[in-house]
């Protein structure tokens, strides 16, 4: 029921992919009326579909807790239970970010050595990573932890660690600790403090304090901070893309010459934008509960949906939570 | 002696400037010997020079504290102290930025109501600012001051907005501070506090919380935040920028009609690079003493000086320091 094109797009989208020999088995919830309505106009195979009818939801716009206090039953709530319960190994929705993890925080234990749940977002860079060569970043966390104290950057780095390993085919992605020097010593206590514990973990590809410079470069693979800057960072690299498509627009408008210029690196233009598109990616991790939920962005399309459904199994497949569980239990 | 093209580029740039009608009476805090050396060979107004002779310096690459602990006399530290004694009216330096912080903390007051000094820096933005129509933004704090409370956070704002109206000659500088979302509630304590302070004042032109977002756009004309984010915000827009010109050479060198597009764009882009051009700024604001200090970057070339100087006479000139005190004493 989640996303700015729901329910349509989110159906769409499972309905497209469970045709596919690779699709898990899909349990769709939200108003089994309009779910059957919908699917009844979109190729799939029944066999691989159930519908738990929830035809409460949480408004993209609504505040979350009063949403979810009103709406015990809301969508997000029963597929929080349905995984909590095991009939279903994994929470995907693209609905109101902040619904999809209250709903997790108050259904789902968070692991052992987690202080504070994140949210994970990739971003483009420069350099390409892991052996897909992708040319994503995963930072986190995104804006879920404000504040970050030592412990809650080291369990960022494990849990970031494990899933970059895992989804994006990097066995030991390069972990960074964004920071305002590269200097071990350099940061507020908390990131000084962590640099310290992560320098002395063998089982990170730990590279030390990174700085602002090397975001858009993609030193590392894995960028961990607390949610204040995360988030910042992230609507910066919307910012200056949203900056150059103005420039470039008003370059065309200045001048024929210009113009012409721009119309000859289309091509190329066009490549840049297909290889950063987030949409291959699908969905952002929220990390640091005993299960899998992958929240795709609210603009989600059909394709969007399906590879954060395909990013859920990855992680099921790779036995994510526990890698993340072995990783915590190591910490010192 | 400070910079990374010292004593040839400081000189030569105080030389040049001094045959010019505007030009201060300038003080040079150095090596004598050196100064007569290099001076001998530069036009110059020697009217408007003198020479103070301080022949030990804080190199660039020096630890700040280790440096001035062992070299009291150290140019920074004599020229710190001419200006304390009333015997110049600023310090410009194009040196090892701590190095100059230290020496202005060591020997000068700061003001009442700062609990901290601030480092602005200005950065290129798609919009426009102020009376001279210039293309940047100011931020403060650059990585002078890591943690921040909510105190430190108004006195940041009320000192940028009084630089901004100086400087960039903007008589109501829009004032925005640095959040993870625009409501007022957003942040960390200590910025949903200083936003509730700053939204009382009528002295500001306060538009409140700014995003990532607003960066690159420029909504804000003097953006406030804690010299962790700055650092980061300011390292990533160079990030960004050198991200691009690798993009740039390599669509030319990927095929021979991106290189003939980019030669068709060369005007816009050298345009585009003369207005975001940091030289024409001159230097960023030490800020939150009784005394004006105008840090050059360490790349300063010889216009970039003269453009400090001129920045540092405006701030004489437009009683920068007593604005800001009448800023502090009506806080509340």
């Amino acid at each position: 029921m989640g996303g700015d094109h729901a329910p349509a797009a989110p159906l769409s989208g499972a309905a497209h992919f469970s045709l596919k020999p690779e699709c898990p088995r899909l349990v769709l919830v939200g108003d089994a009326r309009l779910i059957a309505e919908i699917l009844g106009r979109e190729p799939h195979d029944p066999d691989r579909i159930s519908v738990v009818d929830a035809p409460q939801f949480v408004a993209m716009d609504a505040d979350p807790k009063t949403a979810l206090d009103a709406l015990p039953d809301a969508s997000v709530a029963v597929a929080a239970r349905l995984v909590k319960e095991g009939r279903a190994d994994a929470l995907v929705s693209a609905g109101n970010t902040g619904g999809v993890i209250l709903a997790c925080a108050r259904t789902w234990e968070r692991l052992a050595g987690v202080p504070r749940a994140a949210l994970g977002a990739v971003y483009p860079t420069e350099v390409r990573h892991g052996e897909k060569n992708d040319p994503f970043s995963l930072i986190l966390d995104a804006g879920l932890t404000l504040d970050v104290d030592a412990d809650t950057l080291v369990a960022f780095a494990i849990m970031g660690s494990a899933y970059a390993a895992r989804i994006a085919k990097n066995p030991r992605p390069r972990v960074g600790l964004l920071s305002n020097g590269s200097e071990a010593k350099k940061g507020p206590a908390a990131v000084v403090e962590a640099n310290a514990r992560l320098s002395r973990r063998s089982d990170l590809n730990f590279i030390g304090n990174v700085e602002g410079l090397d975001i858009p470069k993609g030193t590392a693979d894995v960028v961990v901070t607390g949610g204040f800057t995360g988030n910042i960072v992230l609507k910066m690299l919307e910012g200056v893309a949203e900056t150059m498509q103005s420039l470039v627009r008003t370059a065309a408008d200045a001048s024929l010459l210009n113009k012409a210029g721009l119309m000859m690196l289309l091509p190329a233009l066009k490549e840049l934008k297909k290889t950063t598109d987030w949409q291959q990616y699908g969905g952002a991790p929220v990390l640091g509960f005993e299960h899998v939920c992958i929240k795709a962005h609210g603009r989600s399309s059909p394709r969007a949906i399906k590879n954060a459904i395909k990013v859920a199994c990855r992680a099921i497949d790779t036995q994510l939570v526990d890698a993340i569980r072995t990783g915590l239990s190591t910490s010192h």
